[in-house]
C-alpha cells in the first residue's frame, strides 16, 4: 500500500464530466490498495474570469484582494471533486489551502510555501477517506488568502507529497510526459521514461511548459519521486528521480528554449567592487527576474560590461530603471533587445563528457545562427540568438545529438 | 461618528457596474464620519451558476462539499467590493466567514451563528479601513465551512451589527422599505416609515420577502436598530425597533401572506399525552419546519384531531411520514390540502385592542372567504383560506383597516 498524491490541473477539471472522469480515475488507484491526496487546479477558463472581474474593476487590483478572488477557483473544483467522489460511494473530503495550513509567506500573488500540516489529512487517511485539497493556495501567518501565483498547483502538490513522505507524487495533464524538446517545433522528438531533478530543472526553468520550476526544486529537495502523466490517455508518463545505476545514460537530456526573453546591456560601467549589486538591487526591488548574467572587462580595463536577460514582460520596466541607475553610475551607454531567445542544451551527462559545447557551436554556425550570449552551468549550456532562428537553432540541435534515438541502456 | 453595517443583496452587486455604485454608497457614508462594516452577498445568478455546478454532478450533494462550493459566491463579491473601494482610494478589507471567525454550528447547509470574534474587525476599524466581510456563511469548531442557508447574509449582517454594538444595521436591498402589505396585491399599499420587530417577525414569518425571519429575531434579541432601504433609490427605508413613545400609533401594521402553505390533518388520534410530540417528532427529524399547530378535541372525547401546515414543498414527504406514524398511532385517518394560503393581520397595537378579531372574521365573511383554520399570537391573527381567495382576502382586509391612510400621530 502506497500514499500516492495526484495533481489535476485545470484542462483536467475542465467540466462537470472531465470531474467524474478525475474521480473514476482517483477510484482506481484507491481501489490498488493506495491512500490517495488530490492536489487540483481552477477549472480551466475560470481564472481568465475572474482576472475579468477584478479588472473591470481595477486597473491594478489589490494584491491581498486578488487572492481572496483567485482562490475561490480552487475551492469550486475541490468541492465538485469530493462531491463527484462521494457520488461514487468514496469517502472524500476537501479542504482549501487554509483548512490544512498550507502556511505561506505574506507575498500576495506569489507567495511560497513555508510549513504544511499534515494532521488533519493523515487523520481523513487513516478513516479511508480520499483527501480533495485546493493548489494553488495558503494562508500567511496572520490568516490572510495567499496564492503561489500561476501553475502553483504543482508546488501545492509536491509539497504535500514531502510533507505526507508520499511514494509518489503523479502531475497529471495535458501532455503525456517530457519530451527531449518542444515536438511542436521538432516533430521527432521523444517522450523521456526517465529524468533526473536537475535536468528537468533546467529544463522547466528554460520554457518547458510542463512543470512549474518551483515544484520541481520542491521535489528535488525532498527526493520526492515526481511523474508527468496524461491526464487523457493512458501510459506510464515521465518520471523525475535522482540519477541511479539503473538510468538511461544519455549525453543530453533535451533542448529547452524560452521565446519570452529580452536582453538589457549597460555599456563602459566604473569596474568598482558592488556595482552587479548596484546595477541588479533596483531591478530585484521591482520584483523582476532576472535569468542570464554575464558580465565582460572592457578593453580598457577600468571599465566593464554587463548583460543580463528578463521576461520580455518586464523589459520596458527593467530598461527604465536602468537608465537611471546607469546615469547615477556614470555609465557610457544603455541598450537591449526584445527580440531574442534562449536555446539551451540539458543533460547530467554532459558533466562527464568534453566536447559538448564545441559540437552545440558547430552545429549553430554550421546553419549560420549567430550567438549573442552565452552561459552554463554543470548540466546545462545555454545561447541567446536572435528570435527568428529559433526554429532552426532547436532542429539542428536535436539532430546533431541525434535525441529522436532511444539512448543505450549501460549494462 | 456612528458605526454601520450594511449589507447588500445579490441584485446590488449583480455586476462590476453595480459594485462600484456600492463602493460609492459605502465611501458616502465613510465620509459623514461613520465607520463603516459591508456585508455583501454573492452576485445575482452566481449562487444558481454554482447549484446547476453540483447538481451535474450529484442529485444530492454532500452537504459539506456543497458549502464549500457556494461559499465561493460571496468570497468573490468581498474581493471585488474591496479593491473596488481601495481603487476609490478607501482603504479596505476583505474577511470569509471564516477568517472573521463566525463560528456556527455544524448544521451544514443552515447553520446558525453561535459567536463572532470582534477582534479583527476591530482592529481594522480602529486604522480607518471600511471592513468587508461575507455573507452567509461560517466556520464550524473543526474548522469546516458552513452556510446559514439562503437570504442568511442579512442574519450574518444583524449577527455582525450586534457582536459590534453597531449603532444601526442597514439592509440594502430592491423595494425601499416594507410596506403594509404586498404592493403587487393591493395598489394601495403604504411604505412604513417605523415598525417593530416583534411585527417585522411576523411580517416576515409570513411571507414578506423584505427581511430573513431569523436576521429579524437577532436584531430583536439584540437590539440592533435595523433599516430596510433600496440599493437603487433615495430615500430613509423602514426603521425596525422596539415601541417607543413616538411611534406610530397603527392597530395594525400590516397583512401578511404566505402562498407555499399545505395542511395535513391527523383525524381520530387516541388522546394521550405525547401524542403531539409522536406525531410532529419524526416531521421534525426529517428536517420539515411545522408552521401552524391547531388540536381538537373530537366529540367522542377520547380521541383528537390534529392539524398543521408546512411549506408546500415539504407536503408529499411530511403526508407519507404522517401516513406511517398515524397507523402506528392508531389513528383512523390522515388527511391534507396543498392548495392553501395563510392570510395575517400585524400590529402591536391589536393588544390593547378588542375587536380586531370580529373585523377581520367580519370582513371575510362579507366576501364569502372561508376560513379553514385560525391561530392567535399577541400581535397576529392568522387564518388558512383557499389559494383561490388569497388576493380577495388581502385587499378586502386592508380597506376594512384603512391601511392605505397613514396613522394618527399620538400627540
Amino acid at each position: 500500500m502506497a500514499l500516492i498524491v495526484q495533481k489535476y490541473g485545470g484542462t483536467s477539471v475542465g467540466s462537470t464530466e472531465r470531474i467524474g472522469a478525475v474521480a473514476d480515475k482517483v477510484i482506481k488507484w484507491r481501489e490498488q490498495g493506495n491512500d490517495v491526496v488530490v492536489v487540483v487546479s481552477a477549472m480551466s477558463g475560470e481564472t481568465n474570469r475572474l482576472l475579468e472581474l477584478a479588472n473591470a474593476i481595477s486597473a491594478r487590483p489589490v494584491p491581498r484582494e486578488l487572492d481572496v478572488l483567485l482562490s475561490t477557483g480552487e475551492q469550486v473544483t475541490i468541492a465538485l471533486l469530493s462531491m463527484a467522489l462521494e457520488e461514487r460511494g468514496c469517502a472524500a473530503r476537501s479542504y482549501t489551502g487554509s483548512q490544512v495550513h498550507i502556511r505561506t509567506d505574506s507575498a500576495h500573488n506569489k507567495a511560497r510555501i513555508r510549513e504544511i500540516d499534515d494532521q488533519r489529512i493523515n487523520a481523513d487517511l487513516a478513516k479511508g477517506r480520499v483527501v480533495v485539497v485546493a493548489g494553488f493556495q495558503g494562508v500567511d501567518e496572520e490568516g490572510n488568502i495567499t496564492t503561489l501565483g500561476r501553475g502553483g498547483s504543482d508546488t501545492t502538490a509536491v509539497a504535500l507529497a514531502a510533507a505526507l513522505k508520499a511514494d509518489e507524487c503523479q502531475i497529471y495533464t495535458d501532455v503525456d510526459g517530457v519530451y527531449t524538446t518542444d515536438p511542436r517545433v521538432v516533430p521527432e522528438a521523444r517522450r523521456l521514461t526517465r529524468i533526473t531533478f536537475e535536468e528537468m530543472l533546467e529544463m522547466a526553468s528554460l520554457g518547458s511548459k510542463v512543470l512549474q520550476i518551483r515544484s520541481v526544486s520542491f521535489a528535488g529537495r525532498y527526493n520526492v519521486p515526481l511523474r508527468v502523466l496524461s491526464s487523457f490517455e493512458e501510459g506510464e508518463g515521465t518520471l523525475i528521480t535522482y540519477e541511479d545505476e539503473e538510468m538511461e545514460q544519455a549525453l543530453i537530456s533535451g533542448i529547452a528554449f524560452n521565446r519570452d526573453e529580452a536582453k538589457l546591456t549597460v555599456v563602459g560601467v566604473p569596474d568598482t567592487p558592488g556595482v552587479a549589486h548596484q546595477l541588479l538591487g533596483p531591478v530585484a526591488d521591482a520584483n523582476i527576474e532576472v535569468d542570464m548574467i554575464v558580465q565582460n572587462v572592457a578593453p580598457d580595463g577600468a571599465t566593464t560590461d554587463f548583460t543580463f536577460t528578463v521576461h520580455r514582460n518586464d523589459y520596458a520596466r527593467a530598461l527604465e530603471i536602468l537608465q537611471r541607475i546607469a546615469s547615477e553610475l556614470g555609465a557610457r551607454q544603455v541598450s537591449g533587445d526584445d527580440r531574442i531567445v534562449k536555446v539551451s542544451l540539458v543533460g547530467v551527462g554532459m558533466r562527464s563528457h568534453a566536447g559538448i559545447a564545441s559540437t552545440m557551436f558547430g552545429a549553430l554556425a554550421k546553419e549560420g545562427v549567430n550567438i549573442r550570449m552565452i552561459s552554463t552551468s554543470e548540466i546545462k549550456i545555454s545561447v541567446v540568438v536572435d528570435e527568428k532562428y529559433l526554429e532552426l537553432a532547436v532542429r539542428s540541435l536535436h539532430e546533431a545529438f541525434e535525441l529522436d534515438q532511444p539512448p543505450e541502456i549501460k549494462s
